[in-house]
């Protein structure tokens, strides 16, 4: 037991036989063979293979204090900033295979899992709560290497600040039943990513509900009965790694998660029906402070390689010498410059917790979730803007296979560039910036956080602006009331 | 003779079987037919049923002074203010029919043709200059009811402004002979939207040139010996209208436009190796004039539509109390006036050229042309950011026809909508700004008037600015050197 | 009777003796006389002389149809497009005379005392509503001339949505009594323009109101027993000319005006205690539409200026040839063009409404009113930029009279213009947007026109949007709910 | 002698008697009475105070190691971060007691001399230089505390990038003639920030020279013979520090310095007449990494000062609870920690240079150096938003001293805050953002580090792209040329 590799994962997740509907049809024989998941499973067994990989098993794992065996180190706890670091450098290493591309690579939600169990005590003597659960959970899932996908938001009917759903059916998944062997869930959860092709998907109810039925935190595996996940139509552009560098190895799908009364066991539900402890719970853990950190991460390298797309095209056809240019690229590098030394900064100033958990700093983390989703989009309108047509003129693969190959190697050639290696370059820029791929990717990178007007409104609330305003009022030797 | 219908350009355009290449394969078997190109042939067959439609032909067609048939209305030469409105109606009648996505229905170039005719005798008695071509070719062109691809820009081997080429083999289009039967030209022209799938090809040199040899304006069939039609990958994401509202009809291709040692005879050539006429005719013309004129139209009907889209997506999640939201729906209403009041603008305050055509006022033609290029890619982050992760969830037209259609009724529902309408709502939201053809479109509106560096620059020189210098200096009592 | 002469409305002015309080003191003497006052009262006074200029006097005023005598332009009630487009001339002329720069030239309140009066018959039954006192105070002001300034808004203590005043003593103005020769008012209002330098006072009381004590509508003498104007400190400069160029002249004041247990005379109250009415008469009236229409006439000008401004700056230091300069003229340019074409697009859509006025286009108008705020404080940001470190450099008239002119006149020369032009060049564009007078000219635009969240979701609101939803949901064949 | 107090920093000044021009009158009397200079020099005099303060001496000095005197710190030379840490906080310390307020306060120049004099080995062996002239006098200078301005750019008459001067009287400074002496300097140079309020004026010759002439670097006595500073007008609103709470301290004044055939002493040349010199030492030198980690402290605490007049504005009109509010003090939030994470950056990459000098690191100063001047015009907008017509409703204090007291207080009081309170609040934001003191910060901040355009394309071509471009050629397996 402990940490996987590549070939443990593909042959776990084939033998689940989860239920995935895609396109109006239910996914039949293995997984990993399939021509829409298999690009994503093969980076993901690549991630799992690097971890065991001779050269890099002491940066990418730690040794279980139960079992000895080396185990993923996205599920360490981290007690001091050593370890903050530490577990930096394992993210970056996930996140420089994959060139930041995979947005749920395993090490997110093995921290939310650690994260939430590291405060388990919160939950103590609380009703409905299963502390030991969360504990045991966390314990198994870090021995045997789970990984995971997880839903937090409800389907959005109605977005009306006044809307409350009384359809007869649920259509947000509710408690419909609790019995002897645990709670009977009904309904529907919306946007997990690489639903489907995890071990088990992880549901968890933060923030105010009016519907104590709808607030419950458990795990199951994704093949549990009543479970299906049907995805939305897929962002592959195909399989050729030449037209599609990006799309045919990194699309992850998401999907709605239908639960068809699904009995969850009692030792799988962390709480239930506790509307104060699924408001509570999210902050008082380290949840936000270790997810973000890990996200930050993979952005920052997501960004180093946005950052070398750019060069390649400004070398591939000599545009370096125009100051327009040298403008864009620079806000690219403030940019990443800036997400570098926020991070660097959320580490420095990191503090023990009430459970011992060494957390960055949230306000530097904060700053740096206000900051991506901005700069993100930008990051994509300059390549499309530097790449102008060239980025519209991208014959294909099949194209330069083909006897038409002489016209394209006299036509398409970059001032530095074969016609082949620069359609390679214009394609990964598309694939980045303009492909139902790359667009999506915007959306998510855009709305990772969650709704950025409620962020602002907890930036602003929660920075400490006293000594500041004392200081003016000391100035201006009035009160300060 | 005079205006075709539907029927009339599908069938003229099948006989011609010009060579086309598309994914490394030569097109094959009937154009109208192929998987795609079919959908926009329809579209376009259905703007040319419309002109000759009873209700429509008098607002779409003029009558020819010569054959006395009715004439698409595009051909007219407008001599009077109530001509260029007469002109912009028909304009708005096509391009609401394909709510403003066709970027270049047959209007664009029949304009195109129409002005630089209209200026003819510009190049009457100079070097290499045959005037009377070109004013046959018109009334040719006219009476037939042609249609057209064009190419304006060579290949983008080097962007630096010190490149010159000097390969031995040519990249960019060149004269390599003159013959007694004509010129003789080598090499590649970039981006013909919608090449091969026209009648003709007009092909014009332009701006300023070191190479003499570049310099030429001429037309020819599509299927003339040596003209092949390099198509880049297709944005169409498949046939189904449901899945694919705007790409399986819109998708007008784009392709490189090869010349293998093409004849191109006398009677068809206009211009060549006269450097001076290629800098000066086009502003000496009324191209820009009434190509734009045409073209800012037909924005307006797409801003209108992607207006229409925010409301309807503002209905169908009932986002319609947020005051973000009004404030993102009311930058769609003004860029929209403001594009009206410029065109209106445009039209009030033109006056008749020497050679006796009414020209819109180019000052408003440009300040929107400025404008819109800078709204369009805004007007697709506001759809985007109003949609959220609506524009991620979308399952296939499959989904809807399989036995899970019973789930997605129930989790996909909308406030005002049933999941069916609004899973549409969100997949033309997506098709709209989005999916590969979406943003190949945002491109596409980004760049339609050149390089908005040289734009910017010749605003700023051709405004009319000496009053409000003088004003200035007498305020001052200063001299106005 | 009828239009005066500027010499009328000094003399009228100096004889009211309105209690007026700057930096702690009544102001005493003559008010033409006064340093603070004087440069705003002979600017004004020039407009009143050049409404009977026999030049002028034709576009400047109409025949009144009791008097036969020429009277205001701006007091006509526009009946015909004809009439709007007379209008809007005779503002260009006032404005043109101050640059734009006067933001309440006479014509702006005479326009809304006739909008008022021409809806009175809104008023007709209605309770506590006099509409007879509206139509004879317009036509008394019309045929005296009489100028104005108004106050709209209440203090702002404490702009929380849930924050109700209930002071023991009245802050906001209020209804003290009512007796038989009139309302009596006690409290404040907020921000007076010019107020104290002007024949009237026009209050009135728009939008919703939770004590009806708050409702009223009235005009009384600048000199009414009780009104008090108190001053914000000046934003005049010093009376050089050189040095202040525009502070100098057009520095308006804005004051408090202060009541205390005023008498407003029943003849001039037009209504009170009504909250409904308070409500809808304003946006039953045309006082938007032809307020507006003023407005965007003098701010046109104003941008003819600033682009004159900003011509003048290049070539005084020869930068024109670079092309962020380019760049960012153009966008004043591209901005000067928009209001052109909205105001015209406003006067070309105008109807009539049922009280037989011409009322412009109020979609064309609000657009320009959400257009000029964010253009506005973007020009004085380009004037900032395009000086760079010259707009600090600034030497006063006096150091060009003394011994060390020489000195300037060698190191301060510009590349078209000696020194002293230059430093008069660099003093207009500093006075324009770096004073503490051009700062409150670039904070009076932006709220000009109030609250932009407010007309953000009014134009939302407002716009005609069906349409549009229509043909997507046609496009879409989807029920339209 | 070592670090003086405030006393002895006037007493010197005093005795000087330099010879400075304002508003066309030489300044006559004691400086530090003038009511133009009177503010900056208390609050200047109170930073030397400050320094050999009991409770500050430590942190504010270091011990000379050739007197064992103590001796301000920011002529400390760093060789270690905690040297650099311990540099930052002594340039806290001076910015807290001035707020960011004061843009040259003496460590800015402090550090240049201390910078410059690390690297004088450069200078070792080459024409017209004289390292040991510049070491020498940095010792001198550490050793009396000399406090300096200095001017680094030449008179703007002609910004084409084609223009020479070809004056015959000088324009730009330039060695007129070499004596036995020293160099004899003629012409001017521009914008010396406290110019003839200091002890010395530093100049330097830095860049791409044309004419050697203009290559100079020498330190001169403010009240050299021949030496003139001619003020630009005065942006101090009045000695109220009720009225003008800003200006009436910080005021700083710039001015042109004129050489009138100034002799500059052998030991005061550090080099001349070797453009290679100009061109180089500056970038050999620490000068940008020293001077840029002091500026940037001080734009911290400046952001922090904004940070704190915002939520007091907040809190006086009690507009906390709206959204668009928690946007705007977000954005001064994160600016104000993206500036802080880059400062922190900057010292733990510091490394050591050839000299021994510990450098901050420069890309993130840099970055720091390309953010602050688009946050700090941003910051001012946000301040004039939140406050509205507040900002233009005020009083002077004489107003509050007169019989109309009791108006004022009670119509102007706040939410929280009384009347008075209310009104200084307010005066605040105006003096930051709005009257002339405020907007010269404005543009003070915004070209701090010159030209941006120049710095954007020195990050671009010196940050580290190529590891980033390998990965994206290794992903696509293409070739890197």
């Amino acid at each position: 037991m402990g940490a996987i590799n590549g070939k443990e994962y593909i042959n776990r997740l084939n033998q689940l036989k989860n239920e995935i509907w895609l396109d109006g049809k239910k996914v039949e024989g293995l997984l990993s063979e399939h021509p829409v998941f298999k690009g994503l499973i093969q980076e993901k067994a690549a991630l799992y293979d690097l971890q065991l990989d001779p050269h890099y098993i002491e940066a990418m794992t730690f040794i279980s204090p139960e079992s000895g065996d080396p185990i993923g180190l996205s599920y360490m706890q981290p007690r001091s900033i050593d370890d903050l670091k530490r577990r930096r450098k394992m993210f970056e290493q996930w996140a420089k295979k994959t060139y930041g591309m995979m947005g749920r690579s395993p090490d997110y939600l093995n921290t939310a899992i650690m994260a939430f169990a590291s405060s388990a005590s919160f939950l103590e003597g609380k009703e409905n709560c299963f502390p030991e659960n969360l504990v045991q959970f966390y314990k198994m899932a870090r021995e045997k290497d789970l990984n995971f996908t997880h839903t937090f938001i409800s389907p959005q009917v109605n977005r009306s600040q006044f809307y409350f759903e009384d359809s007869k059916e649920p259509i947000a998944a509710k408690i419909v039943d609790v019995t002897d062997d645990g709670l009977v869930i009904k309904g529907a959860r919306l946007l997990a990513t690489q639903g489907g092709l995890t071990d088990e998907v992880f549901v968890i109810s933060i923030g105010k509900f009016f519907n104590e039925d709808e607030v419950f935190a458990f795990s199951i595996p994704s093949n549990t009965k009543g479970l299906k996940f049907i995805c939305r139509d897929t962002f592959i552009g195909g399989t050729s790694h030449f037209d599609h560098p990006l799309s045919s190895r990194y699309e992850e799908m998401d999907s709605i998660v239908v639960f068809d009364n699904v009995l969850v066991p009692w030792d799988r539900v962390f709480y239930y029906k506790n509307g104060e402890v699924a408001e509570k719970f999210i902050n008082q853990s380290a949840f936000h402070n270790l997810a973000i950190h890990q996200v930050i991460t993979r952005q920052i390298v997501k960004t180093e390689f946005i950052l070398g797309i750019a060069q390649v095209l400004i070398e591939t056809i000599n545009i370096g010498e125009y100051q327009h240019i040298h403008e864009k690229v620079s806000e690219i590098i403030c940019g990443l410059e800036t997400m570098k030394a926020l991070l660097e900064k959320a580490e420095n100033d990191a503090s023990i917790d009430e459970y011992g958990i060494m957390r960055p700093d949230i306000t530097a983390l904060s700053v740096a979730s206000l900051t991506f989703p901005k700069l993100y989009p930008r990051f994509t309108e300059i390549i499309q803007i530097m790449s102008a047509s060239g980025i519209i003129t991208l014959p294909t693969e099949n194209a330069f296979l083909s006897e038409i190959r002489h016209d394209l190697d006299q036509y398409l050639q970059g001032a530095t560039k074969s016609a082949e290696d620069r359609v390679k370059v214009f394609r990964l820029a598309w694939d980045l910036t303009m492909s139902s791929f790359g667009t999506r990717e915007t959306q998510y990178e855009r709305y990772f956080f969650g709704d950025p007007i409620r962020l602002v409104s907890s930036v602003y609330k929660s920075y400490p602006k006293e000594q500041y305003v004392k200081d003016v009022c000391k100035f201006l030797q009035i009160e300060n009331i």
